[in-house]
């Protein structure tokens, strides 16, 4: 082995941790309590090591293999679309699959190997085979000179050709000469597959969640979506009662959200609030881009669980950049879908990168984002307008029980939260409405409504 | 007398001022200039003087002495509920009077009596005779550890108890032993007790002013309030015509007001305009709660006032907890009503204990709170809305002598205020529309649409 | 000559420049490049020298001089109308022609002339010829004490009066004795006349551009005024199709705006978007003041153009008091004019003083006063509704070539532009509102839409 070679290695080794071993991922067995969100934290963390190693592209083997292990958790319906169907402006293209990928050094050493990596062949590449000298390879190296250590993320869906990504530091010390390519992929006509997951509720309108899911060995964008898809799901799953039917796709970015609302539109037009679910266990704080719309009720209710949740957050108008929000947010749809996240696409350094790997998830920010989207969710549900039944001065809450209790064992605050209700409740405000303007968490306001409704002071408005 | 005796007088001599002697009461003549608010804060200090030992309570003689000093000085209605009448959720309390209270130890000696404050007993106590150890009456005696000095003041309407409230200090002088304790207090069937001065205006709406009166020794909760509606009142009397229909009520706080608006729904819907006057005698900055509307013509009148008044203010949005403003602005009313203070209930520390007394407020205070009033009143009796006469361009204003005059005479900003009536006045914008756009002071523009006005440059749009 | 008399000359040296010489004048060649700024703006500073020395006034020869000059430059239409016509509230005054004015010492020196400054004379002053003391005369001498070397510019259009401005120094030049005083003017019935320039587009909508001539040497105000109009006029001129019809008036300020308003109704309602010009050539930042309407979309326009320009810029609500927008913003007119300027009148100490002079304004500053007008016309012109022709989901863009030719040679932004324009082009946005949105420059937006237009994509949607 040369010293070149070694070198490689090494930088290969540093920024992309070992595939897991398939005992280990045979262990993945997802909490019993659902609400235990650093358990579901670590769950989701073994999940997305479970995928990290899989071949995912837009299309092919990959994808099904990571829908595959993600319908073993919760159930999913697959859909294959043709190479070649219409999706509006778009057509689903070629389905592509890859055996291998190396380039060999006139030793016959494999300098760079898809077996380390899935980062290191350029997406949807055409197949080669062939000698040449690394002159004439070079231009189909890709690299990242500001992090020579780090292997970048391409692909060319749209554009035939072929490469390799690899450190700038393997490249730099492999030697002039001759080498052996191999690339060992079909790019032919077959499937766009996407994956998803209803589970009816009270009303037949929709609560969408989605996630891009082709994105090879890339941790935070998108494994952490997926991972935080699933943790929701099985969340709702164990609930014995739902009001909205969720819908959660799980597709490949752009084309699969297209060809799904092609295929969807008008399971579309019942989705009355919706995220995008992208880039959900990194370090950074909690962000939320909002929909086209700006003041759907999902943008307030992302906002509202943010703002009471006691950490750092951001929210950002919408634009038409990002992820499959483009899509939903489309002027024809105008979809109220925004985009929940940490740290966005673009914003930190790793993106796209190698360095985006399973240590830049951490099972604690993957839990937290588990809580505040479960948050979000018991908005969703527990959203609803009230009448109070007393509207003429205020009812008389001690002799119902409901002032005297307030002395010790609640928290602070409740007592103002049924004020709130019982002042509020007037028909034309919401639950969310009145979180907002009492500026306090919106599952206080609701424990309040449950304990007036309980008491006969209110009475459901919006039937 | 025992050194823990004299302690205990020191204690209370501290906290609480003398009450007036008769003469003092009797000398307590009103100026007869309405706007020197100087003069008129110092005869509002000296009612919140001679009202200050009055045993008031929710319901009672000290009640009815209370408004019938009152009524010496504006002319008031007072109205009597009989206890059991049933108002909206609530229903109309027993009836409390009480002649002694006290604990006097083993040697005879009295070492709390009612005698030397109103605030010694908890309010609604009800009977007692009884000798008992130090032990047995601890439960019964209410004290403020972190102020020792201080008495608190304790109720207990809806839950039949009784109590003394004393200074920690007192408390800890007090060697064990026997006590005889004494409440010889009535609660009985009988009734509530309220008083309202009607001043007609050239228009049946009406403007409310409302102030809880049911508080004893407590000088700016609630005697700054009773001082204050008395001046408005007086100021209002002088006036030879009146725009609106003034209502004014003392009232027990909310007993009384859910008692008045179950007995007054009419007249409830005809307040256009309306104020809960508290704590307007403190050295605090003015403060202004808005009502449920937020937005109510009232809520920007003071607001205007406040703005032009330079001196520091807070405005608050509305809250469902406070003073009578939470019945006002009930959902079923819904009344355009905030709340005129200085420092709000509960954001003093002397709030609600002896510390409250007639040194905390002073006539220069309860003047500026009454000027201030005031002008709100002029705001409220003169928003209207013009329509120039002159719409296509500017009117000239030199040939009318409007121009010349304001060279030396007139005060800065009056010539903009006269552009700016005539410029907004297309009968769609009021005074008070064009003084927040203008910022100007109202008072400022409503001199100058007086002088358009006079010169025929406009004419009342709002007829 | 006596040493006060060269006291005097000096101090008029030092504030006023010498009137441009008739070859200098001969030689003022508008550039042919109607967009290079710095050009342009020396072809106005030229204009300005020029028009600087004539006698300009409210009425008069000297009025009919300045837009004769002007009329060389753009056509024009010069109207009269006559002493004593109604005009709304307002009626045209007396013409007021001026030939000589002057004080002489004993010794018959001219110690105040005419000759040296059109500012040296009360306008309207009525003819005067007499002999009297330094005493008898101080009250017609006008001076600015707090800038000794200035000289004040002084007005007396509607009381009949005489007077002279002087610098404060030239006056404590002064010795005591006789001095023969001569006002060789002209205040009689004739015309008062403005000048208008009419350029027809395809919409018979108009846009008007409105500014003051009327004021004598002073250069920011009114001179950079009509060099800017001048400017935007000859550039307007050149464009092969215009989609609005343009109106530029040069009128007397005031008596001027009522007089066209009341000769052209009709053409004041047909005005979509409209701007005052003036004081458009200091060295201070550019301002522009709201229109009475305070949103329309000249309101936008101004204030999007400003946001982009990367310098700092002020943006001031409407007030009734300022330049001709008073009149257009009357209320039964509420045109939607707003003032477009640098340094507001009043707002900078050479304001109506002789240091408002040819070196206050500068080229670089008219020019740039002039690409940023330029700039919102393009706005008016360019600003149109669309509708995206693939509003379900987005359409290809690298198929038709138009992401490709984002990576180099484009500006950065470009391709944000472009998925801003078919996001929001659903047939309810301008494009100016979408500049607003994606905050990008207008240009920016509409080049996208030209190359979204160009490759069918979206489709004009306000026909």
């Amino acid at each position: 082995m040369s010293s070149s070679m070694r070198l490689a290695d090494l930088a290969v080794a540093a920024a992309i941790p070992a595939p897991a071993t398939p005992s280990e991922a045979a262990s993945t067995a997802w909490p019993s309590d659902p609400m235990n969100s650093l358990t579901v934290g670590e769950a989701m963390h073994r999940l997305a090591r479970e995928l990290y190693p899989l071949r995912r592209s837009l299309t092919g083997d990959g994808f099904r293999e990571t829908v595959g292990r993600v319908g073993q958790l919760i159930p999913l319906t697959v859909t294959e679309t043709r190479t070649g169907t219409q999706v509006f402006d778009w057509t689903v293209p070629q389905e592509w699959n890859i055996r291998e990928a190396w380039v060999a050094n006139a030793q016959g050493k494999r300098v760079i190997d898809l077996e380390y990596s899935t980062l290191h062949v350029v997406q949807y590449s055409v197949p080669v085979r062939q000698r040449m000298s690394l002159a004439a390879l070079r231009p189909h190296l890709h690299t990242l000179p500001d992090h020579p250590d780090w292997v970048p993320y391409r692909t060319s869906y749209y554009h035939e050709t072929w490469g390799f990504c690899l450190s700038q530091r393997t490249l730099d010390a492999l030697p002039d000469g001759e080498y052996d390519v191999c690339i060992d992929s079909t790019l032919a006509p077959g499937n766009l597959t996407y994956a998803e997951c209803e589970l009816p509720g009270d009303d037949p309108q929709e609560v969408l969640l989605s996630c891009h899911s082709c994105h090879p060995a890339l941790a935070n964008d998108n494994l952490s979506g997926i991972a935080l898809a699933v943790a929701v799901t099985r969340a709702l799953l164990q609930r014995t009662r739902r009001r909205w039917t969720y819908r959660v796709l799980f597709i490949p970015g752009t084309i699969g959200s297209i060809t799904w609302l092609a295929r969807n539109t008008a399971a579309a037009r019942r989705v009355q609030h919706g995220l995008v679910l992208a880039c959900a266990g990194d370090r950074g704080k909690l962000t939320y881009k909002r929909s086209r719309r700006g003041n759907a009720a999902i943008d307030r209710a992302v906002e509202q669980v943010f703002r009471h949740a006691g950490a750092p957050y951001e929210i950002l108008d919408f634009s038409p950049y990002g992820y499959d929000e483009r899509q939903y947010c489309s002027p024809g749809f105008d979809m109220p879908v925004g985009c929940f996240m940490r740290t966005p696409n673009g914003r930190y350094p790793e993106y796209h990168t190698s360095a985006d790997n399973l240590e830049f998830i951490t099972p604690a920010h993957l839990g937290d984002s588990f809580a505040r989207l479960m948050d979000v969710v018991q908005v969703l549900e527990g959203d609803r307008m009230y009448a109070s039944n007393n509207p003429y001065c205020e009812p008389q809450l001690g002799t119902r029980g409901l002032y005297r209790t307030t002395g010790g064992t609640h928290v602070p605050g409740y007592e103002m939260a049924m004020l709130w209700v019982l002042n509020q409740s007037d028909g034309s405000r919401s639950l969310l409405d009145i979180a907002e303007r009492a500026a306090l968490p919106f599952a206080l306001i609701r424990r309040a409504a449950d304990d007036l409704l309980a008491a006969g002071l209110i009475r459901e408005a919006d039937a």
